[in-house]
């Protein structure tokens, strides 16, 4: 059995770097959504021309980056989404709903500040972790039956 | 021609009656979540019993209103969705993404502050608008043909 | 909003009955396999003719009982699945399974012996109960927002 | 042609090793379930945490199972389930409504004593079998035309 | 329950009308093919013109009919195919199979010298029978339980 | 049996009120775009406010179009394209590929210039017709049977 | 592009060898029931154990073909089905229902005197060829834009 | 992550060479219709004998290349549908559609002068460029996050 994991949600710190690193040697493909902010941001107008309007600059991008986003949840067999500590992060709810629509294995990662306003998020999850170790002893569970310690 | 429409998100202002009775003579039949906060809250422990662990008692509550949220979302031809002006909202990003997945037509309703924020659901949406009334005008137009003022 | 709701399951006492009894009032149509024992074993010998082999004479019946208890399932919005104290109850095992890959809700209902045993199914559930009451109160809540007491 | 097969159900008898060897040769892939009992019961809380409860303990390795077992029969042609002399294994019959509903080849693999009550399960399926070398017959008879002896 | 019935198959003989006539009560909707084998031979070049070619004038007819029975057979929950003593009647053979695919639940109707011959369509169905009233008794204990005499 | 007709494309004759007049006896429910050519262009920013750029004024009606077409389509048992004499009628050949992709009877309409150009259309239709009666005609004949004159 | 080849359909002629030989070079894999005439109709009993009645006998047979026509199918780009001078051959009729409802690409491959029979069958067909040569200039010209001669 | 391109419409000048040069080196598979227009126009009865009528010739051949066309659309994570200046095109709009009602990522490339006509087909899309190399650039955005310049 082999996985493939979309790691959808917060791109400021190096969580998917930890779960990539630590499931080395398993049987696991990752794919992500493009996680430079300002590339994200600009991808529609840097390469279709710019916009007056700020709502249509983005909606530009916004578009160009569903490309991604959507071949990487309809591939995967996981998707993993992460939400930080700050801003509104409505794109992983988002995706979060996509995957739990088309029945993908949904793990969300999240510390307990954010418990209560997940819960509807949670409860469409197979696991609900806290830290990326538990993606990466998790993802080894289901492929080699192993656990930690 | 009649339209299903399910009313999603923010349950802090009128909104949604505003919407309910501007269409009255529109032959649309809306359903939205249990807008009672507190009963959203605790329902899962107040019928099935009461839990330890706020994590678990927040889980049953979450998955009980899932039973009403999908039953909505999957009969609806229009999803609407509105992001207020406080909270984190996750689950109205996560109804977006569950509606966009099933190839809904979604409607996403806010103000000017959270358009940057919304990017990516403005992206899957049909329409963006800021006023419930937009949102009476667009129903009344898709099922008549007939235009404001 | 209105609810068509399969009752699955344990057919030796009168938990469908006491659900629909509770249930009176509101949006929903109930139905359930036949609950004739004996009719549901030899209905399809009793049709289509006799066979020396029990096991083509169970065959036969079980695939007839399979024409009423898919459409009930494939029909269905919410799917109560009932476990008694006795016997393999297989089928109901089977129709939760069933119902589960089709996305129904589930409500699965038993007793505190079953729980480590039906720990499987009671993960695919959006509610895991131990009395018909509790159905009836989650319909009731999922319907009109109301809570017991 | 080759096929994918998995080998859901009973875990306490060598009936899958069986299998495995006899189809050496054959272009079949093989996934199941983690078999180990201990692992599969307690890998929710040895990763993410442990539980007061012993429902939340069950219901959290539950779901991590779940989400090997759902790759292993979305991915599969053919799901195999054993039910042994014992236990309830209301997971195996589960497993097997799961695939019955998405269109899977079952083949159910059970000794004659339990042919009355898994006659609903044995009607969903295309083989009904009582020995692993069965299994294996008929693997090699799809995949090359070659019969026993 | 109620259920949508498609009559496919031998247009010879009055099976459908002793069906019919059997239900009568139940709780059942049926729909037929055209079975005026004129004009469904000669539908397409009668409305939209003549056509040298028999090949054509055949394609143009069954073209035309194909958009009743996909209507009938998708709107179905039980398809009853039945194949008389002559012809080669591959159009009943190909709407089992077409009902099939998509997971209707299919009843055979055929007397006993076909039985070789339809043993692939026998096997995908869940009821075989050889007279039309097994196909009213089937109907009434699907919808009431209730076995014949 | 009754049918669900979507007429969809060219909006400059009075094509669609001949076939309702035609169909008027016939259980048929008929659907169709906003057929205003005004409305139907300027709907977005009449409702949602000005765009400075022509493509996103046009791109904010076409989106609300696209919410009254795809509900036609998607309940549609039939949809019917109209080809005109003028024009480039993208719409309709993009309706007509939306309703073949969701496996809708197609009947397209088109006088005999646009044979050639129109072939790979045709080619996915059930009826290939140049008059409006001719699509009256293939209804009356689909829902009773009957052939004109 | 590659193209996978599902040939169902009459076994007492090698066409199907005429079309593999033809198509080497190609892109395309192969796929076909057992065409061991003997092995298909009693693989069930070989391998299962025999049965006194010839329905069962040939129901365990017919499932097990299932297995791999099933497989075949729904893997298969282009399903051929050729009809041969003799038998009923309902299976193949069937099998092109099947392929149909799946939304497959259907080639029908026959002689003139079945013609008007297979009105039905050729309506759902992308290609009716009369000679196994014509499926190889079909599969090199869909491959590779190169036409006989 | 790769990707999988169909490139539907305009076959007169060289556009697909340019995507196709431009994307060296990306993990990129594309696919097209058969672009030889003689070819694709008479493959039908140069493959399966001639047609006196001109509709027929087309017929036949037409549905020849729906075998490709759906292949490679069903098969592609992203369809670029381009406009050319002249002719109708309506096989590329009807491509466009049926690309959209099966989710794929369309990107619709055209100059300004199309830009009214093909407003319907804009706004199912991800993106709306002019020139082949912006398709470049988005492929290569999609998989590597890059941008130009």
């Amino acid at each position: 059995m082999a996985l493939n994991v979309f790691l959808s949600g917060e791109i400021h710190t190096d969580w998917r770097e930890q779960i990539m690193e630590g499931a080395k040697g398993l049987d696991v493909t990752f794919n992500s959504p493009v996680t430079d902010h300002d590339a994200s941001d600009d991808c529609g107008v840097a390469i279709m021309g710019a916009e007056d309007s700020k709502f249509w600059h983005d909606h530009k991008g916004a578009k160009l980056n569903a490309i991604r986003t959507r071949k990487g949840i309809e591939d995967a067999d996981v998707v993993v989404v992460r939400f930080g500590e700050k801003y509104k992060q409505w794109n992983a709810a988002f995706d979060a709903g996509y995957a739990a629509a088309l029945g993908k294995s949904l793990i969300i990662l999240h510390g307990p500040d954010h418990q209560h306003a997940l819960k509807e998020v949670d409860a469409a999850a197979l696991a609900v972790a806290s830290e990326p170790r538990h993606v990466v002893e998790i993802l080894r569970y289901v492929l080699t039956g192993a656990l930690p310690g």
